[in-house]
């Protein structure tokens, strides 16, 4: 089984073997204590575990101590440095393992998903914010404590907007859903009467939900955001691709509906901005498999992996 | 054995197994073809290698195929894409092996220097560009093709200089040797009368070896410029870290025999600019313990690691 903790919803799923998904629940994240949050737990575990499974993986928030499992920080959640591991292993009987959300939903991609056979992997998820996991030589990159892949404060737009950090252009705050929201509102401002605006203005969505509609309805100005943003997101992984030389990238997120609008702006970026690109091969730039599955598809797969022998980082 | 292979020099240095030098031999890198190249390169295997050397590292100043060992680019060298590893073994009749220098001073640093013990470590080297190398979970990180570590168009300072990528900012641009020579020659043309402008105007030395000189001997702005580098470099450790979460970071180069001057404004861009750095242990900061010679060491001690069964990187 797997878990997706979000900051907002919380999703269950049993998984089998090849990430098919055999049930599903799906509550909202408690505000309150962490043993608020592993009551909760246990009840959706309860509605999907069924008779087979083994092992639950969750998928959290925030940064994950690699050797303890426990949650150490997670922007807006109460119950930060909880063990959370051993909290929900002991609610549920079940033997635990959890991560970082954006590891597992990498970890689902390599095993499963579009990196499958690509022991060097990187996939960035456009979610509220942006989510990042990599694969190097077939193993999770956790680094010495469990924290690393944290990609928001690298640097894709110098003449960008500032960000809370107090830098300008972080690729958290220039290219990610947050980012695309604020875009579709700015354009929907500017031009009140585009399909965009009144896409953003009938609010049965979200903005940034409203520009991957009307891009990919033809809107103009809704095309230029998603292209902005898919250049942006092609420097980022060319930053990551210079440091960690992955066979593919998986791109991941609402916003990846929109297809070649988001990918075709990325790819041009990331040739660009890839040290000395005429002299290796080319690197595949493709969306992910498993959409809002992927955490906690990558969870339980991790959970399996660990207790069926298969670790996904040696330890 | 090892050997540095540099943009303008070569140091070849025979090596015992804990990193002692026991004979060395140096001259200038040859302008011609990758014969040329071998050739002064067997020229000074035979000054220093002796009865018991077993095996010769190259470390290459640019991307070397982690497969083939063939150096595939190399900014300045005419004989990119020659098949180095093979043509040095032909030439000396030993076991060769090849990699990126600054991998090979990272590996130096990691098995014998200020990275020991740290199976996550990050190697910077301000030189007159920016080398760096990355240890992860106990292994070089070449990547897919042996082309990763690659971080100069990472953007440290988005209100900075303009790179020849047509970026701002970019780190290697922003806080490698050659910007140090540059802030030092504009310093020294601000302020004719400085101690920094006598030391460059007087030409022993380069520009950026007067400003380290210089901030020794507590001229102001000398001691500044150092301060803006190491703040920038500290900015640019913390991009890396942020990524690969790390245990220890290693910084080498000319400039780092000014120490604090150097580190202390590094320190405090490296916890500013880290993730949460409230939730996390502190990561040291450290002097590398080769000098000029880590190139050539390492890659002795990744040929000798190799060919004595302990593998950098699992492969």
């Amino acid at each position: 089984m797997g878990i997706d903790v979000g900051a907002t919803k919380i999703a269950a799923l049993r998984v089998a073997r090849d990430g098919t998904v055999l049930a599903r629940a799906r509550c909202d994240t408690p505000r309150g204590s962490a043993e608020d949050l592993v009551d909760t737990l246990a009840g959706l575990v309860k509605q999907v575990r069924g008779d087979r499974v083994v092992a639950v993986g969750a998928g959290l928030p925030g940064m994950v101590d690699a050797r303890t499992g426990a949650l150490v920080f997670a922007p807006g959640l109460e119950f930060a440095r909880a063990p959370l591991r051993g909290m929900i292993a002991d609610s549920v009987g079940l033997p635990v393992r959890t991560d970082n959300d954006a590891n597992a939903a990498a970890w689902a991609e390599y095993r499963l998903g579009a990196g499958r056979g690509h022991d060097h992997m990187v996939l960035v998820t456009i979610g509220t914010g942006l989510g990042c996991g990599m694969i190097v030589g077939g193993r999770l990159l956790r680094g010495s404590h469990g924290y690393a892949a944290e990609v928001s404060h690298l640097i894709v737009d110098p003449q960008g907007p500032r960000c809370e950090c107090g830098e300008h252009g972080c690729w958290g705050v220039s290219a990610s859903g947050r980012a695309i929201a604020r875009l579709g509102r700015e354009a929907a401002a500017a031009r009140p009467g585009s399909a965009l605006a009144r896409l953003i203005g009938r609010g049965s969505a979200g903005a940034g939900e409203a520009v991957t509609r009307a891009a990919e309805e033809g809107d103009s100005q809704a095309v230029e955001i998603l292209a902005r943003v898919g250049t942006l997101t092609g420097r980022g992984l060319a930053s990551l691709a210079n440091m960690l030389d992955p066979s593919v990238l998986v791109v991941g997120g609402g916003p990846i509906s929109a297809g070649e609008l988001l990918l075709g702006p990325a790819r041009a970026a990331f040739t660009s901005w890839l040290y000395s690109p005429g002299d290796r091969p080319g690197v595949p730039m493709v969306p992910a498999r498993f959409g809002n599955d992927a955490g906690a598809i990558g969870a339980a797969v991790l959970a399996l992996d660990e207790f069926t022998g298969r670790s996904p980082d040696g330890s």
